[in-house]
């Protein structure tokens, strides 16, 4: 599919077919596309100043960093910007290692937080076996009641024994050989896994006792797609380091960052950190983040993101699992939800690829560009997708299940 | 420093002051600063369609794939886009891993690769010390006949030794576990170490007799720096994968990606390739590609680039080598060029880290930008900079060195 151009949540191809963007490209043009003040805020920084060395200062990467930082709980104080959501993994592994003069991190199997050294292997995914070339990873796992891997019933035994066995893997791995804890908030590709009420609490209570570091991956959760501003203000966590790329300038203009809190950053006021990128803090980049961040504000954009989940999105697909067999499991949060869809309701078993390229043709057959991973149907819409365009959205998945029912 | 404009090879601060950019920023503004054609196509392309997900296709990065590929050998058939220069490197490891099966990576001790997971590792410099959490990077000398490893007189037994040594480290570590040699055309950040004649087809020999890719690194030296397209056009060699990035768009906006000959392009045919970023291949970043090689096609920024380093730096270096005593060795070809300061001629002892800080402050106050990297002055301006300036940066060197003395 080549896509010609784009507005809000609707995108159109060369033959002026429209669709709905229920897919955000790579979930990430929270703020819908071509927002027009987001563009001309890129075409002014380039009018004015397209490239400059990390090492000078430029008044645009000192803004962007003040308004990420606003929106990040008070103990951060500093942003380290990089090209992405892969690299800005890296370098918090990184500023981990370093810190605690340690090794190892621990992630999930169900996480996706990157695809570059270091990166692809804290991910847990099959990506990652094609690339086990970065030493030090170890991986858990997460709670998912669905297909829970500790035989649990209910959310609170979720909650309970994934924290257990997350502990049993840290005392067992050696606390004394472990850097960091790295988790999405809510992984994203893996499912949309929203973790049951207490586990991230739970998270930070292991890494204090064990003194490990905790980095939350917001990459995909944060800036707008959950409702907040960032995934992690819904769970009461305070993480030590969190990185970010995707909402946070929709992708407009490559970029991504760290944030770092104050007990880190000031560990490097005395160091040399040995990172660094040509393009970090890339004025253009820096530009389309105030601009976005600006615009999120001024536009009610977040609170756009959790009314359309709390009143059309989350009844809407309640709904729809009411009315389609085929629907194992809905689950999410503001626009970042996931349908399961299963063979069979009882054994929960998947789908299998073929229907999921049947659904995604009807899907895209009716005007809808969907995301699809996995026997699961992602509805990630920009954030800014009024009711109307995601009820719309609602009976074209509506009709494409019945359809292939 | 802070940075408020600039223009081809003139950048200015808040209080007026102008520079002459002998850094090229981090030796990849080689279009200058602000060309107004890249200006103008960054920002047409950011009122038509800012982002789409790599899976879409779109016009941009077809074009840009298509100039890109018009610049490389016969051999070569598809370009994969990265964000930078560093995930160019990681993706070009690891297309070499999974084509040959194999798991080690040799590079240069002398050599920079990039700041994430396996390309940090892949460098030689320090930054790779605190970063060693990949596995399969393997480290061997390279040829630098002014401070010899091979105790070599002549370059013709530099030349031969570094690949006797190259030889010996592939036989010692065995054939049959190296996917790759990974080398820069002409290391950069190291030292402007133009490899003597035969060097590289040498390695390109081992590489064949052995069965082992070879990749080479273009990020710093290809798209215009060296006086040439691609810096192995003047050393007659042909490698499998060739990564680039800062000159191919200057870094308006951020970019790289890995050049990919058939053979290794038709293998990933019918295999998944376990790779990928959110913003490979992004219209803004392929828009500016288009509009910075059309236009250094247009404006013959090779050829100028070339001609200011026969003309002028290449003889005007020389002038200072033979007139100041700390100049201990001059080398480069087009607009990349070392000048290594010593406090000693016979014993080649590098100047001290106060001298080297002397000696920036020195050029900034006479306004010349400069790139310093441990006792060297790297004298590399924009592609674009004109005879007149050229020498004007040589005289602020000039007026420095003697100041210094």
């Amino acid at each position: 599919m080549a896509i010609a151009g784009g507005s809000g949540s609707t995108v159109w191809d060369f033959e002026g077919n429209e669709y709905l963007d229920f897919s955000s490209q790579l979930v990430n043009v929270n703020i819908g596309h071509q927002h027009p003040k987001v563009i001309a805020a890129i075409q002014a920084q380039a009018a004015l100043l397209a490239t400059v060395a990390p090492a000078h200062a430029n008044e645009m990467r000192a803004w962007a960093a003040e308004l990420v930082l606003s929106h990040a709980p008070a103990s951060f104080e500093k942003v380290f910007f990089t090209n992405g959501g892969a690299d800005a993994n890296e370098n918090a592994i990184r500023m981990a290692r370093l810190v605690t003069g340690r090794d190892k991190v621990i992630s999930h199997y169900r996480s996706y937080h990157g695809n570059t050294g270091a990166a692809i292997v804290a991910t847990g995914d099959w990506r990652r076996m094609p690339n086990e070339y970065a030493r030090g990873h170890v991986h858990a796992f997460g709670p998912y009641l669905y297909r829970s891997e500790f035989w649990a019933e209910t959310a609170e035994q979720e909650c309970e024994r994934a924290l257990r066995h997350l502990e049993r893997v840290i005392q067992s791995e050696g606390p004394e050989t472990i850097a960091a804890l790295l988790l999405e908030t809510i992984p994203g590709t893996a499912g949309v896994l929203v973790p049951p009420a207490g586990y991230l609490r739970g998270v930070r209570a292991l890494a204090d006792h064990y003194g490990i570091l905790l980095i939350l991956d917001e990459v995909m959760a944060g800036f707008g797609r959950t409702g907040e501003w960032l995934a992690l203000d819904a769970f009461d966590v305070v993480p030590d380091l969190i990185t970010f790329a995707k909402g946070v300038n929709s992708g407009y203009v490559p970029a991504g960052g760290v944030i770092i809190n104050s007990q880190i950053a000031h560990f490097f006021d005395e160091r040399v950190f040995p990172g660094g990128l040509t393009y970090s803090g890339h004025p253009l980049a820096a530009a389309s983040i105030v601009a976005t961040l600006t615009a999120m504000d001024d536009e009610g954009v977040i609170e756009n993101a959790r009314t359309i989940g709390a009143d059309v999105l989350g009844p809407g697909l309640g709904v729809l699992a009411q009315k389609h067999d085929v629907i194992g499991e809905v689950r999410g949060t503001g626009v970042f939800w996931a349908v399961e869809l299963v063979s069979d309701r009882a054994s929960r078993e998947p789908v299998d690829a073929g229907t999921m390229a049947k659904v995604k043709s009807e899907l895209l057959g009716r005007g809808l560009l969907p995301f699809t991973s996995e026997n699961r149907i992602h509805v990630v819409p920009p954030a800014v997708v009024t009711p109307a365009e995601a009820a719309r959205g609602l009976a074209i998945i509506d009709d494409a299940l019945a359809e292939i029912a």
